[in-house]
């Protein structure tokens, strides 16, 4: 039997992955790589974060604020063997500033690197967990980072990998201070089958990049089994194409695959395909960490991030969404998306990764409820979790979805069936059955 | 040379398998996962025992009743370490289960995971061998299904695997009592190559799902060379594909590659699909051991799994057959497999992998007896296993086999040769040569 | 730099390889195996052993009488621990056996397996290593053929299978006798890339079968880099193909690339396909060992392998013959290989793969003499090594090569040209330039 | 996040590659290998090393005299241990020839292997690592090539080969001497993913051939990603291919990939494609080690790499160009890179790898600076960097290719923008925008 047999069950209050308490839900937040590099200081971080605080975004749930790599000198203190904060970048010293940040009703996310550098060359953890997991749990973090740069070898074979990952992981809890320990390994040495029981969360490919789907060469796989270079420049549909298979390997009581942080607002794609980028990153549950600079957001993309009913997706206590399939479509591909939520409702998502744009596709419920089949049965009620349209659908459901753009619909069993869930109160504007 | 040049040779008395006594043939039974995943207690796994027996089922061979995982309370006993039924699930104990089990006329079947947890995320057997096989071998269990979830990073190469499996094999071989030893770890790390010295069978691949041949993402290999993700939802036609050119490592003196448990009767696949299923189960020597609610089966799928001339070809002390060829047939293929039996008789099956039926399609014996081509210039008696209908042939067989459905042949070297086996006295009905 | 690029320099008193003096040009001999598989004892080796010097193949080089498995007891001797002979196969001793074949003039070659057990199930040598090399030079054997079945998890890194082949390397030179070391690991974990310090020969494939070119399943891979299911029953032309990138990695200063045992006289081809068998093992220097029953030889098997002229080739000190290119040619392709030889001379083949003769077809010498362009402007003496027909070509050299069949030429610069090598007084008899 | 996102930012002077000083722009010089194998001796390397400098190319950046293998004796001093030098080729001894050769104003490269032996069968440095780097220092070598051959199975996980190139890292530490350490373990291992660490360059693929484009079996990979055989005779444009995405681990903060050595006037490749093979070198930092007799080199070929504006390119402290895209055309393809310098500059190149001229391809500055969009928007300066031309260009630029040749611009902002740069003062000849 396989783990991930166990997924499409509901079997809600086991806990077998990281035992910190942490994790029931991918996190949320924001984090200061894809925009600002290397870049950072206390004013940007903290400018972020009260804008986080300021539009709403907090409350919406994205409660982590992420500082990532060069945040400090390039070399330990030589009598303490601590890293040591750049008091240029941070003139009040890193514990103020996380104090205000949790004074602002933030989480706190540090970054650093399970090798002898972190990748911009400052120093890493490698060696140093012990030390630096303490370092890091006196200033209060709640959230740790950790990449893969600069590691001397240790990587290649399963056991290597984990071995140098699960350093920190018990480091970490020897602290007694619940981190939420998020591995940045790049989807190295089959990570999805050995971080759940010492990590909450996992990256599965290269950095991402802010496009659509231009293939780069500095992410050269095309799928998620990529022995020897994860790169960067990563599109988002080559990441979505890799995580996909990899769904099965996360849930509630595992830990969650990363996807990497979002694009949102860094200006490389349409608003089409950040609507894609974003509801993919729900549906898939993949941490949803904004990369933008949250202060000049435009009212399009923070509306686009803000939709409370694709963060209720992705809060859901459920596995991911699984692709049922993926059909040629002119130029490129259609895919169906399915999920169960724990309510009993469940999550489609249609993308139209084409070119043009997909008209009228009925999608029968034998597809949509291909994992269970007594479901296609019933008729269901519809929403459209962009348009906020809601039918009434039985047997199929017919879709539009404009290019590169999708279209993700919650469904909840008609008031004609007997249920029991309650998510919205349905008022039903069309009906789609025949 | 290769091991695997041995298995058309007849060597019958030598035993290099692991040293156990069990497994000259492949087991059968009847095991609770594929039906009931986490929803097992006593009376479903007595129920599906007593039905077992009142069908005939145990009479013909299906010995084994085994019961899956969650069978355990979540946590080991802090005092004595060892794993711990759930009072709820098996009021009466346990072992008083088993013995009810066992005087029925059954041998019983542990399930544990060579990892930190089960796959549903129960106690594991990872370093607790000892005590488990211990505890197990306390019970009077007679099979252990040892499964490969949360194995804390220790895959990935075929010594690492080796030593976990090996470890549960040495507990087992100290209790002194004789447990079928049954790897489930999915084909990794080429299981193939080592397992024959420490157990009885392998699983080969990822969890079998109740399709004939539905691509699934969820099970993203298509041969048996699957470096980094079983997966779950294969399709019995990927695991045929799969379990085939494996076929060559097992047999009597090694052991048996496990193509999953059967889903005949869980309601996914058309009979004829079933049929096939059954057949190739059959003549590639997978364990046969059900997977469905036994206490309600159609009368039409209990005389499916009844056909004693296909388990008698499973039971022969022989190696799995070979396929011969794989060859295009309109919109999928036709495969011939052909393998010796134990009495000098050989098996031969046709599937159809495709939608529309295959007409009159003449094999000839070059083929059909390709491994041993002296047999070639003999007359066969052949007997369709399913229709019981037996003819003479000489130099070619002509097939017609409905689409997804397979015909299996059994032929025994005519009375018009001299020949010294004697399975069954032939009424020859037809006549198939020209 | 690399290894490979040494081949074509002629540092001919170098010694890198394995340093027991022997295996300068590749062993020629006879071998049970693929005639008798487990069917051997005393007067089945004897009698092939008088065959071989009657024939005058003992003469011609074929010096090695080799016994393969199934010689011994199942089990070791329980007080001295050794492996001891079947005394029902060999009612006189195996010494005594070997002292016969000693004095016919033969070395004597046995075998054994770096596993628990011998592919057929007999003890192997893992972990008995010093023990049985002892007792084998005890023997006074003169070649081990050492195999790879199971192995205990202990392959699936060039290190792990690299020690375990060492292991017997050491054991052998300790006991003092010139044992040539053969090593049947089936191309498993780079053995090219790691062999020659610790063996004269590897395998690099799973084992032949007598065909020419089928298809079968049981020998799945296609190249040279088979990650892990060598298998057996593979054709010459998959041997040949897999063979020819690996050419680069032996030559008299570091071992050889093992194709094998031949099949010639098994009656599984056609006397071109034999022929073609024959002078592609000789070309790339593969062992020459006879797999037969050569006292029951006919006398066109017996020509072919008496070939001197091939033989030459192949007994040379020089590197294989590399394939300089492959071109499809109607259903399959056309071949060329291009090798030099110690003496200044070279050594050419085509190999017609295709179904349908190849006419007339123009060779330039820039590809012949592509790895030592000066070559091409002078004048060649050409002969035929297997219609013995020379001529004198000039820029280029016409072909004419029958389905399945190789032609094969031996160069040496014309007397129009001057040169100090004499191989042959070549009486040309037509003339081949324009 | 990737080590590798990190190249395109500006952090100069932080250095965590390995720590000894050296590489902040990939080496320049001359090595003995491709040109005289075995062949050398004091006279050759003198009189390679005086025509380096009365030519000019010491003075253009070519400092390095690097003496390849075979140059010791084939056993090691019994007493000492040491490597020996062979007394027939260096009369005189190394440490005078090296002397000499410093004293005409050269760094001296000597070679080892971390293996067994060299690949030409001298004695290796491998569990010998302390007292060859103490022998080497005492002699005063600058740069070491560490070759790869007869490695004892001690590859084939990251980890092991990473330890066995570390022990000489550390062994030449220790000395106290800065020597530029080389690898040359042709890619295997994901050495890109370790390298950096340890040693100042690494070679990326097997050993380059003179030739453009032309496959040959003994380089059977055509990606960088090639797990078993790195071979050799691998041409310019297989090497291009390879090199291509790992350029993303190379920069002056990490260390360079190395592509091998030069072929330029060793005669395999015309002007054109020499051309190709120089500009591809120097835009992808590979070292620049020519590979020719240098006192015959033609002037067409002296000049070729004394082209001062691409050897700038070189020399620049910034990382490689990245290819933004590889296009069919014709019968092959057509390659861009780009790539920013240390100043602002860009560097661009338009490779034609087809055998028909590419006549006026217009290429957009979207295209160009695609890592950097707002460059777009400038008007640029353009210098030929092969022709001196210079044109000044907005939105796109038009080229023009012969077959197999290479085109490539220095961009510098236009005067018509604001900018501090001053590579050269352009005297624009001609105008390119529309």
């Amino acid at each position: 039997m396989s783990f991930t047999t166990l997924l499409i069950l509901a079997i809600a209050p086991a806990i077998w992955a990281l035992d910190n308490g942490l994790g029931q839900s991918p996190p949320m937040g924001w984090n200061s790589w894809n925009r600002y590099t290397c870049d950072i200081n206390e004013t940007v971080i903290l400018n972020n974060a009260k804008a986080m605080k300021e539009t709403g975004l907090l409350e919406l749930g994205y409660n982590h604020i992420i500082m990532d790599d060069c945040w400090s000198k390039r070399q330990r203190d030589p009598e303490t063997g601590k890293i040591v904060p750049d008091p240029e970048k941070f003139p009040n010293g890193l514990e103020d500033m996380i104090e205000k940040i949790h004074n602002m009703g933030f989480k706190f996310g540090m970054y650093s690197s399970a090798g002898k550098y972190t990748c911009a060359g400052y120093p890493g953890s490698l060696d140093y967990e012990e030390i630096d997991a303490k370092t890091f749990a006196d200033w209060k973090i709640d959230y740790l980072k950790y990449d893969n740069c600069f590691n001397q070898g240790r990587s290649g074979t399963p056991l290597i990998s984990y071995q140098r990952y699960e350093a920190m992981s018990e480091a970490l809890n020897k602290t007694g201070r619940p981190i939420f320990y998020a591995l940045c390994q790049w989807g190295e040495d089959q990570v999805w089958n050995w971080a759940s029981t010492v990590a909450n969360s996992w990256r599965i490919t290269g950095d991402i990049y802010d496009s659509f789907d231009r293939y780069d060469i500095r992410c050269p796989c095309e799928t998620y089994d990529c022995p020897s270079l994860q790169g960067y420049h990563c599109s988002i549909m080559n990441i979505v194409n890799k995580a996909t298979p990899l769904a099965q390997k996360t849930g509630p009581n595992s830990g969650w695959s990363d996807m990497d942080m979002l694009e949102i607002g860094n200006g490389g794609m349409t608003y089409d395909e950040y609507l894609t980028h974003f509801t993919m990153w729900a549906v898939l549950k993949s941490p949803l960490i904004l990369g933008n600079d949250v202060s000049n957001m435009s009212p399009e993309h923070l509306a686009l991030v803000s939709n409370f009913d694709v963060i209720a997706v992705h809060q859901d206590v459920s596995a991911p969404a699984n692709r049922i399939w993926k059909k040629p479509f002119v130029d490129s591909f259609v895919h169906l998306f399915s999920g169960a939520l724990s309510n009993g409702d469940w999550v489609v998502a249609i993308v139209n990764e084409a070119t043009v744009p997909l008209v009228e596709m009925s999608i029968p419920f034998s597809d949509i409820f291909f994992d269970n089949r007594d479901n296609a049965k019933f008729a269901w009620t519809a929403k459209d979790l962009w348009t906020k349209e809601t039918i009434t659908a039985a047997r199929h459901l017919t879709v539009d979805v404009v290019p590169h753009g999708t279209q993700v619909w919650r469904l909840q069993k008609s008031t004609h069936n007997s249920h029991n869930s309650n998510y919205w109160t349905g008022h039903n504007t069309g009906h789609n059955a025949n």
